[in-house]
């Protein structure tokens, strides 16, 4: 149907200028109608940093590289570092002194191609090149703060080279921890139980500063009191992902359910990216949510479990307990292991953890990692099958069958069911005694956020330009790995991300 | 680094009060500092629907039906009808008159089963149910208001029964032209060339009306004059999706660049859905976005082709240029052609679109799609292979033992080559005189956008309760049909969920 241009069809036309109060228009920045309005800002600094995980830490640190004088940071919860503080601490850094060592062949341009497979076509490679290219400079920074690596490289899935460096305390709170202590000394206020609320902006929309609660105890939202952070170069958000938001990652995918805990600290969740998408910052990748296929059902968050099961996959078999099979190839993907594990549900639908068997001989080469989950009672030792089959209620017959099975493969080398890699096998049959934990995945990393550009500022959705005087690292931006995120490749960006942020914000306001 | 509970750390503690002018709180509805603010109303109605495409136009003939006395819809461009005024015109109905007549058995149940699986996972099956329920209702909506469909049901990929009913001219028109004039009658308001420009809300965030450019010409983004139209019901976004929106598109999926061009019609570029998610609504799947195989690179918009190539792949060859062979099978879902197809470049990367063969003789068969492709020069009959071969610089050779090799397939029933089905070749082999069209994908269908319940009702990302005000429908709202959308299903949705969304508005202010 073709209208005539311009032209008002109807029985009515309303008379103007009807009148109402108390209405505002509902975007800052195309506001031609809202009244200017006063803030009193109860404190001021050049820059505020929302979150104390490496994004944060890391644009920190390089703001005051950059003559950044004053630098406050805020974070809700109690505990500093986030999600940092406890993940595993590993740190891909191609070209490291270490890989020099180490006559490991490497270059950022390597790193990337790996990193564009695992994002399956629709990760940033301009981003990826540019943390693989600054990634050295954030281990320096490391480095300088006094973070230590242990003196071995680990060789992750998805990677072509072995180019993970671990921290000597095996968490991420090894790099947190000097950085801290570092900013501290440099006289950066350090604020916890500060919880973000909005951002406050001019009327021409660009950020002026931030609304938070102060002696906010998370949980309770009206904890605390309301106060008003002057930023007088910009925001940096690094506020992390939203792993523990339930509500918003089922919104993304409604098999993201509360049975499925995540490996998250429970403050991921994710009120700095909603803040900025009402700011008018571009979504992106929010569907895209990892999940981990190696996570205990028998411990919160991260647990131990992690490390063990990368460990001891090779030389272990996952049986589904109700038919004492095996389902699935214990080293394909994240994504397939993790809907097959999902799979295993008993006739309600709830959740039926499969068990991870492994010969106690073959667990004890993973050292500490054994002795954790048999510390911390997410894993067991049991005698036999017979003692497995009763304790986990799994058909013995089936699985007498499957290990005898399996023990050929071995024989072979050549997993005839599954089609499992068996290089790294090398002989270790499955013998009693055992070690059986049960694993069931969680939601581990958020792909998705706020769009930022390969210097840290925030991009609009409407124009697709910088929103003025807003930056963001970590995984509050999204975008950046695509489908999927290779394992040790986070530390990587939000330390980098981090940093760009930092040096961003001094050198726009310069 | 466990900190002693509201610590503040640091060398600075910054004065209160520093005072600032010319500052807004960025989020409305958390706002306690902002003034309210007087907008002159020009227009009122109870309702006000942005769109007038399917959902538009399904919403505001709900909204009469149950009580609606006044309602102004809008259209930024100067024809009505959006995309659904162009498109392919079929509509799913499980239970129709017409199923029942030609003995298809069918249910709504059935229908959602195969929309979960083309969902892959991440669909919402709670309103698929809801709108397959009620796709009866829109049928006899379109019925009531003068729509003729087809006698001929249509079976469409990934249906499991014949459920596609196709309009009597074969374009969304012919459904959206009777709604059109039914709403003229009834004395609603549809202005054409009049942009949505932001929301307007009270202070708590409800959304009180919308602004406008009234006298919009499309792409002069300051022609016109700003109104404000007051809804004192509610506001009913239908403004659709945003694929013609190329950077807000590649933030998604970088692979989607201006070379791809959009099946749709120039005014999808997404505003309506980026004000909403300003507004706090929750932004679903927008990476989600398909791209359909069947299009050619020789016209523009949805063009000629699509119908033309889904009635000719079976009994067809697709042949890169490059290498005068086939490579990929031509009936695999749409994403595996996609990406097939994009593969085919020439030495500097730029597109190389692969050429579909056609015997004349069986390409008849397809009647006036054959014409359409013939008479607007996006087809050619070339008299045989050595005249296709020099037309579109294909090795002669390679391409003769592709269709020599080809022709044996079809004599044994059994594609060796790409394993293609076979049935409905039926013996046709190619022979000259061939037709001969250049396909390359476009983008099509945004699977995301905001996340609305089954009531319509638009959800806060915040709290995931509705913003009071606001609804939407269509495909500026997203999540429902997960990874991958089937075809002839978003006629039955955007109807349903504008009805759905008509009669929400209403009851809700009842």
């Amino acid at each position: 149907m073709k209208k005539s241009d311009n032209l008002s069809l109807g029985r009515r036309q309303f008379l103007t200028g009807l009148g109402a109060t108390g209405v505002v228009l509902a975007t800052p920045g195309i506001s031609v109608a809202c009244e200017s309005n006063k803030v009193n800002w109860d404190k001021e600094a050049e820059v505020v940093v929302v979150g104390t995980g490496f994004a944060g830490l890391a644009a920190a640190t390089e703001a005051t590289n950059n003559g950044a004088k004053s630098v406050i940071m805020i974070e809700k919860m109690g505990e500093l570092g986030g999600n940092s503080a406890i993940n595993g601490g590993l740190f891909s850094v191609p070209g490291s002194p270490l890989q020099k060592k180490s006559n490991v062949s490497d270059s950022p341009e390597l790193m990337v191609e790996d990193q564009k497979k695992s994002g399956r076509g629709i990760a940033n490679p301009e981003i990826l090149l540019h943390i693989a290219t600054h990634a050295i400079d954030a281990y320096d920074m490391c480095i300088k703060a006094g973070v230590q690596f242990n003196e071995q490289l680990v060789h992750m899935g998805g990677h072509s080279a072995p180019r993970s460096h671990s921290t000597a305390n095996r968490t991420g709170s090894g790099i947190t921890l000097p950085l801290t202590e570092q900013l501290l000394k440099r006289g950066v206020t350090i604020q916890n139980r500060t919880k973000f609320l909005d951002f406050v902006t001019s009327e021409d929309g660009s950020v002026q500063g931030i609304k938070v609660r102060e002696g906010y105890y998370f949980g309770d939202e009206n904890s605390g009191d309301i106060k008003y952070i002057r930023a007088t170069r910009g925001v940096i958000m690094a506020s992390g992902g939203f792993s523990q938001n339930i509500r918003l990652r089922m919104s993304q995918d409604p098999t993201l359910t509360e049975e499925l805990r995540s490996t998250n600290a429970p403050g991921q969740t994710g009120e700095g990216l909603l803040a900025m998408l009402k700011l008018g910052a571009t979504p992106v990748h929010m569907s895209h949510i990892q999940i981990g296929p190696w996570a205990s059902p028998d411990e919160k968050g991260m647990g131990y479990m992690p490390l063990y099961a990368v460990f001891n996959f090779p030389h272990s078999i996952l049986v589904d307990r109700r038919t004492g099979k095996r389902f699935v190839n214990e080293l394909a993907d994240r994504k397939i292991r993790a809907d097959a594990e999902l799979s295993c549900r008993d006739d309600k639908g709830n959740p039926y953890p499969p068990i991870l068997i492994t010969s106690k001989k073959s667990a004890e080469g993973s050292h500490h990692t054994l002795d954790n989950v048999l510390r911390h009672n997410v894993g067991w030792e049991l005698e036999n099958l017979d003692a497995i089959a009763k304790r986990f209620d799994v058909p013995l017959e089936a699985l007498q069958q499957q290990v005898e099975d399996w023990n050929a493969y071995v024989d072979k080398g050549n997993d005839e069911q599954f089609g499992k890699p068996m290089n790294m096998v090398k002989g270790q049959k499955l013998e009693a005694p055992f070690i059986v934990v049960r694993l069931w995945p969680k939601v581990h990393y958020c792909q998705g956020g706020a769009q930022v550009n390969k210097y840290g500022e925030v991009l609009s959705a409407d124009t697709g330009m910088p929103i003025s005087g807003l930056y963001a690292a970590g995984e509050v931006t999204g975008g950046i790995h695509g489908v999927s995120r290779l394992g040790s490749t986070s530390i990587t960006e939000t330390l980098v991300m981090g940093m760009t942020a930092g040096r961003t914000v001094m050198k726009n306001t310069a």
